[in-house]
């Protein structure tokens, strides 16, 4: 089975970047076509999400798709650019209606690219959505409108799957969906079968979550519809390659989507600022192969009984052994 | 109405304390009895918390009686201590039934002594229930017992009210009701009237959240059923004097307390370990006074539109406004 | 005295901001010469930092010399752009020694806008001067570099003063100049009369540091060569509107200047993504006049006293009530 | 060389804990004499550190010294119990001369002790000295008397070594020996060549340092007198198992140590509450001992070019490539 594993990223991975220091960018920019050749470029790299609307509108869907294809891609994902100046207090959440229908629309078409391309979701991921300041907002309010916008989304859409990737902040100083426990609260309030949640092991960790416990969790709640790794310090979404920080807690992600035969592809969610994006690609999917390997030799009843006793010294001995030892350059 | 606003506060607040370092205390112990004769001696402060069993085991019920009488004493709830030494590895989720179930049998005890004071809940916060180490249990098992455990003993005492502090952590590591989202998560799929949240704004705080968002979530769910305040610096559960550090979202916490007509004891959770206590409850209860009045004055109306435009700065001005000309030394 | 007290902020205050969300950022783009006008819009505002080379290289040295003429403001000090693109991976300890002389350059070109502007320092901000990754860099070599670079700098520009603005992380993981006890470090060895600490109170706020310990430690090393004020949450640098989170803390930061007679431009760091920049400029200097009456009628020689006993609870009451009382709208 | 290595535990390793929740213990007290016998039981484990007075006064130094030969264990260091209730506010910084005082004659006894078993050094841990709240104290006498008190007694004894173990905090709020980088200010202060730093990995760690960086500097300043290791999550000193969390900035502490020909005795400064300690002993050591045999492998000139251009990915890739084919169970 594990041989069939397949992985993917963000094609994001693939862009330069800005931020507010070096607003020229860390490089100079790329088009999406550009990206997805380098995504091409990526041994055992096979599954892209993409961003719309194109940041390039003159780029056609059917060049997305001919890219795609040259380079032997699918898409698993579109994500709308709801957290762009349009919507930057808020996008389900905006003070003003006439740019939360913005939102939207924009995410209808989301809607229509994830059919075009057969994507398994649309990813929602409501960064500006939020708040910076005490007493800046109603909480009821913001949190009504997070869970409402998107459940009127999903019922109109019903014959798609909709991802909500939680995150504690950033760029917003507070996130409303801020946690896996707050965002399956919201989706238990919305009631419907195609929302869930896109768990990014790294969002899970600086929030100061146990990124398998948070897994654990959504999958009880039926609602693990797809995840994204990399890695970071703990106190900010560094978006570091993954396995470079963590590498006995991403184990421990993987050993528990495994025990719980949880299928999908394994994704990328990094920002090489400054890194070459293929070698940190390639760097990470070695190590996510490594674990591959060390979940078939983990013994996972020896596994599960330390864990009945609690026994940590015992359990982190057989992961430690059972991850290293599957390492290969 | 604020007139007849209550104070309180855990009785431990009046204790010496140990930690791993000063295994010799911050001060001479203290009993039972002369920590009541303390907190008596606190003007405003007319309702307390008290741990179950008693350290000193010689103490009987009717001597506390006497004691917080003689004091003008009420008692709000009872305190298991399910956090001892033998529940170092959990009340509710020890990996060892005999522990699980002396857990519950303590806290059948609590639940007679809240009776035979009339007090309003059983508080229960599971320090010791949860993790420390990658690997180290059995994340959905761990989660299981965390809420059957507590389900079951509402069940049984269905005519008291049980309410969870959760905390991010310590002692653990992590603990299995680590947030707000979390606790509520637990208590919707208990199912019962009578679990609610006792809402610490530290522990809100330090986790990452916003407390006034927290309570307004509790309380769209029914279930604040108490509240505490103390102070930190959002990285530890300081439990300092409340008001030293975040008076705004202090000022906050209250005003979404007011605005959503919530009435209960407004309680203080501090560990005074170098301070005195009276004079830290005294320093406390003043600044909360401070806030009662400043609710008197702030316009809830012009806040509410402030806040419909998400506008921070017009907010906070007013905010502080209220706050600062309301205080009195 | 407090009535001659200056207020200024740096020039970005008034900018529109990207970041690697919002690349379209968060507003239309300002000149230069509109911010400069902005800037004049603000009452009690009288000094500005400036960034070099300017983002739009048609403006003209003469032409922001008429602007600041006609809205009556002076320049403190010129920051150069070490951190863009081409100094991605640091300007002063950048693998590539010809990056290093490159930022060398920049910063001779941002002396003699100092001298045109008769400033009073040449400001570093060496935000890409650090690591992201373990096992990254040389740490001996990064410092190495790091000190040298500057006092290279420093010799050769003998009668200018050069100001350190260090900060934990962003956008390196980890930044070279992390906190006021290791650029103390950095400048002693130096051991030049002209490098001194640009103290930055969020800075120190989020890198755990005392904002009042680290103005007081700069000050008794004789290298407290300027200072700005804002907020956040001790977690980032979220550059939030001063006062509106920690207020007391902000208050010790001042009163530990005064104690020390320390004289100069109370400045502003703030990044209003979301805010009117006039609204949020308006507002903080609003709130450091508060402190400024207040430290005028606190009594000096008791919260010394209280400081000598460690008596936080009197000291505390006695700060809050200073600066409460004296807030005015 | 490596075959050589010698391995070392502070004896509280063997102890049991309190804590200010599990007041009565996390398992029954044991005293030194047993503590010393259980060191003894676990491999390759040769040096201790011990705390001074002992807690049970009735122990002499010689049935110490008995219990440390049949055990086959040497004395690295003597931690003085400057940490108690009697110095709850302070050690060198207590506001009353007489408890400063009491604490630099506990010292005085400690340096006997140091003398008696041939020990390296003094270990100073100021866990008392600091601050808790804002306006608490007056820093510039803290940081005074924290330089001062320290010099005074390392110019006494100029025959042995003192070393300071700085932390970030805990049990204050705020410890004045918080950094690397600060405590080598205050040593150069002092100007004796006695004084020196105990780098503990996890105080690194979770002040916001990379461990090896802050290793590196104190080498350059030539103060790196000790070391010891454990692991956590960043925000607190959890004292978890070395090796557990962060296995590669571990790695990357000794490469640095390796690097600059440091040579010393590898260290635990583990608080097991709830593991066996000979097993979370055995563990950590069986971790440094993978890192002895990788630094054996790791090709440090590739290594070091890597370093030279930055290049994370390339670095990162040998580390852990080094790191994890070494790893024996």
């Amino acid at each position: 089975m594990s041989n069939a594993q397949k992985y993917g990223a963000g094609i994001w991975h693939f862009a330069t970047y800005v931020d507010r220091y070096a607003t020229d960018g860390y490089g100079p920019p790329r088009t999406l076509l550009e990206m997805i050749d380098m995504a091409g470029q990526v041994e055992d790299l096979s599954v892209v999400d993409i961003n719309y609307p194109f940041a390039d509108p003159s780029i056609s869907l059917d060049q997305v798709e001919d890219a795609l294809k040259r380079n032997g891609l699918e898409v698993i994902g579109i994500t709308p650019e709801i957290y762009t100046r349009k919507f930057a207090k808020g996008a389900f959440t905006n003070p003003d209606a006439g740019v939360r229908r913005a939102a939207a629309e924009m995410i209808d078409d989301a809607a229509d690219v994830v059919r075009r391309f057969g994507a398994s979701y649309v990813k929602l991921w409501p960064g500006q959505d939020g708040w910076d300041y005490p007493f800046q907002v109603d909480y009821q309010q913001v949190w009504k409108h997070s869970v409402e916008g998107i459940a009127e989304l999903a019922e109109k859409h019903s014959d798609l799957k909709f991802v909500i990737e939680y995150k504690p902040r950033e760029p917003r100083v507070h996130m409303s969906y801020d946690s896996v426990a707050r965002t399956l609260l919201g989706i238990e309030k919305m009631g419907l079968p195609n929302v869930g949640i896109l768990l990014d092991f790294g969002h899970a960790l600086y929030g100061g979550e146990s990124p398998a416990d948070s897994a654990q969790l959504a999958i009880d709640y039926g609602r693990l519809f797809g995840m994204d790794v990399n890695d970071n310090l703990r106190g900010w979404d560094d978006d570091l390659v993954a396995g470079t920080v963590h590498p006995i807690e991403l184990f421990e992600f993987f050993y528990t989507l495994r025990k719980n035969n949880w299928e999908g592809v394994w994704q990328l969610d990094q920002f090489p600022f400054r890194e070459d994006p293929i070698a940190a690609a390639t760097s990470a999917i070695n190590f996510l192969k490594t674990i591959e390997r060390a979940l078939d030799t983990l013994d996972f009843a020896a596994m599960a009984e330390a864990q009945a006793n609690h026994d940590a010294v015992t359990a982190l001995d057989m992961a430690r052994e059972a991850l290293f030892t599957a390492y290969r350059k």
